[in-house]
């Protein structure tokens, strides 16, 4: 990271551009989106606005794409964790396990993510943020594609009642979404406890087989 | 409303105060807190912003009152229903019902309170602002007092698997309040359909037994 402090941006603009939505993640993260100065990013990681801008068009072009690309990040380890299981409950289990298997960073940035999501539903006017905006809210709509035609799967093999796959993903996920408006690492509870308690309760609203559900558990532990 | 908005402040500030917190939610849960310029709430209240000033410190002051009268009704509402029933899991169900039974103006104002209730963590300068966000924040941790008062209860009782209340109570809240992200009257979801999907898996995640719940819900219908 020092490194890159000294770059030019026109020399290595993805590390310079990665560096910024690494320090706004944090700061939006740990002081409020809002209450996060767009001058104060900028002057953390040694650049002037007009440098800034050439990366970011705005406070909130660079939220989006955060918002972007963890959705994304989010989207491809979910791919990868079903791919990695020809059982479906063990899948479904390893998948509802990663969401928690968290640095203290990726926490702040879930924090920010779930708090400022709701923005993506208003259209910018400046067309680097609009297209930001955009990728973002097509991740989002993958993600819960994905989410959908696999819980499907699972109610075609009858390990989850037959439901509409919309609306159980979008409870699955906002149950999940919810723990981060409240959870703050270093508190009385510990993320392990906290993960433990929340995958049961997914678990519960998908509505699947105590025993099944304690079976893939079981197996991925 | 139309004799209120005739009638000069002095003479009757309940009546402005009211009024403005009414159209501030509508343009909030219509167009989104930020994007709400609080000189056109003044506007459409047909005050100057100094007469505003009278009512509120700030757009964020009238936010914090927005969320904590919000939240201060659903206390009041959930004290009511439990009273109201001797059954430990008909006042239940009564209280997951009434938690749909929204006017389309009472769903704007829960889509502005689930979007903006994370500023209540963060300290205001200005004094009336700031007692307006404790008051908003004591009123939250009432209502999650009372929740899981209500649920220990009903643990006491055997209807609910022995857990710790404060997390069922966070995961049962935080399942509801997901609904308003995406929620949309006149959409292709009837709040009739939503409710009965996201009751049932309210009552998934408390663990209750699917036959008390069914008896439950047939005696409430």
């Amino acid at each position: 990271m020092r490194d890159a402090r000294r770059t030019s941006p026109r020399l290595k603009p993805g590390v310079k551009r990665a560096q910024i939505l690494e320090v706004a993640t944090e700061q939006f993260g740990r002081h409020g989106y809002e209450e996060t100065k767009w001058a104060d990013v900028a002057e953390s990681v040694g650049i002037g606005s007009t440098a800034l801008y050439h990366y970011f068009e705005s406070k909130q072009h660079c939220l989006y794409e955060i918002i972007g690309k963890t959705v994304f990040e989010f989207r491809e380890q979910f791919d990868r964790r079903v791919a990695e299981h020809d059982d479906w409950g063990e899948a479904l289990v390893a998948v509802l396990r990663g969401g928690f298997n968290l640095t203290g960073w990726e926490i702040l940035r879930l924090r920010v993510v779930t708090a400022e999501h709701t923005r993506l539903g208003v259209h910018s006017s400046l067309p680097r943020e609009e297209a930001a905006r955009a990728s973002a809210r097509a991740n989002k709509r993958d993600l819960e594609f994905a989410w959908g035609t696999f819980l499907a799967r699972g109610m075609e093999q009858g390990l989850v009642p037959e439901r509409s796959p919309q609306l159980l993903t979008r409870a699955v996920i906002g149950l999940y979404n919810s723990v981060w408006v409240w959870y703050r690492p270093g508190g009385s509870l510990q993320l392990d406890d906290v993960a433990r308690f929340y995958i049961e309760r997914q678990l519960d609203i998908l509505g699947c087989d105590p025993e099944d559900a304690a079976r893939w558990l079981a197996a991925a532990a």
